[in-house]
């Protein structure tokens, strides 16, 4: 079972999914945690070279990276767990892509899809848990840490929030949105592993024949 | 005006190009020589992880390095000197895509299409020489040097060679064949010559609108 965490910066990804390792770590379940990019030594080599490379890097060229990047990912890491019958919770995926590279720098989302579809290799997520959070609150969030990808105007990430929102209503049976304004931490993470827990079982009993 | 020069291993491209470049110096012709990939400095790092990566990379993943090259190589180097109107001969472009990742590697071509044009923006050649050489001669003029990309075994070759045959084909105004064997370098070089000033020459009565 593959399930992605998405969501645009400062949402609470990142600590959200800190708190995933540690619930799967304390109930000593089996699930295998990824990030893409940059989860494998190609995909760490490219993503090294997106965010420290001197010269403008093309819109184009970096949507290319990403691809190459999940290309390796699936074929050497995703797949072979997905066949072992792992439960894989990978931080970002093709939603980040459509987001951020179709939705955000305006790149074709139908050529996205075509390309993703193609590194992919028919692997998909079962499950999406799509962190919303409002510009407002992403701004409060945004204390000054700032790197070449943070560094875009508000308008890219407006872009980037209503991308996400327009996948969210395309797909409604896949994506599960939380929208995290007012919520705590706790709260989140507990809305979290409620719809993973349901989804799981959901899963099994499929699997199961049920 | 944009030329290319194509053709499968061992049929002479690095030898032709090194002609053509003493030929336009001698004349002093203000031709650009360049090459994908490896072109840019984004390019060169992008290449060396192709070439010296010690983990096995997936077809689709190298498909998409070389294609976010291209990008980089198109927006900073190519779309500035066609801007310029300057006549650039680059060493291999999107037929080497077709012919060694489509045909090659048994990647759809329709979906490589699709992507070589997103990263192409718009840049075409006008002129493509391709360099065809029989594999009686290929392995004839293979004399033992091996890298990553030459290792690979005949039936790769076989379909490389067969799917430059289909694109000129299926490209007949574009794409100018040379039947190698049997020609001395020398006779080789004279025929480039000879297609390139006439396509330069059309290309310059097609712009002045005669």
């Amino acid at each position: 079972m593959f399930i992605t965490i998405e969501g645009p910066d400062k949402a609470g990804k990142t600590t959200q999914i800190r708190k995933l390792k540690e619930y799967a770590k304390d109930k000593s379940l089996d699930w295998v945690f990824a990030h893409n990019p940059g989860d494998t030594d190609l995909g760490a080599r490219l993503r090294e070279i997106v965010l420290d490379c001197d010269e403008h890097i093309s819109d184009h060229a970096e949507l290319m990276i990403y691809l190459a990047d999940r290309a390796h990912h699936v074929e050497t890491k995703l797949k072979p767990l997905l066949q072992e019958g792992k439960i894989i919770v990978c931080d970002r995926f093709s939603d980040s892509t459509l987001a951020y590279q179709g939705y955000g720098r305006g790149i074709d989302v139908n050529t996205i899809e075509i390309m993703d579809n193609l590194v992919c290799d028919g692997v998909k997520p079962d499950l999406t848990i799509l962190l919303m959070v409002s510009e407002e609150e992403a701004q409060r969030r945004n204390k000054g840490e700032i790197d070449r990808l943070e560094a875009q105007n508000k308008l890219f990430f407006v872009r980037v929030r209503n991308g996400y929102k327009t996948l969210a209503r395309e797909n409604p049976t896949r994506i599960k949105v939380i929208e995290v304004d007012g919520m705590s931490i706790e709260e989140v993470h507990e809305r979290m592993i409620e719809i993973i827990q349901t989804e799981i079982s959901e899963f099994q009993k499929d699997k199961a024949g049920v």
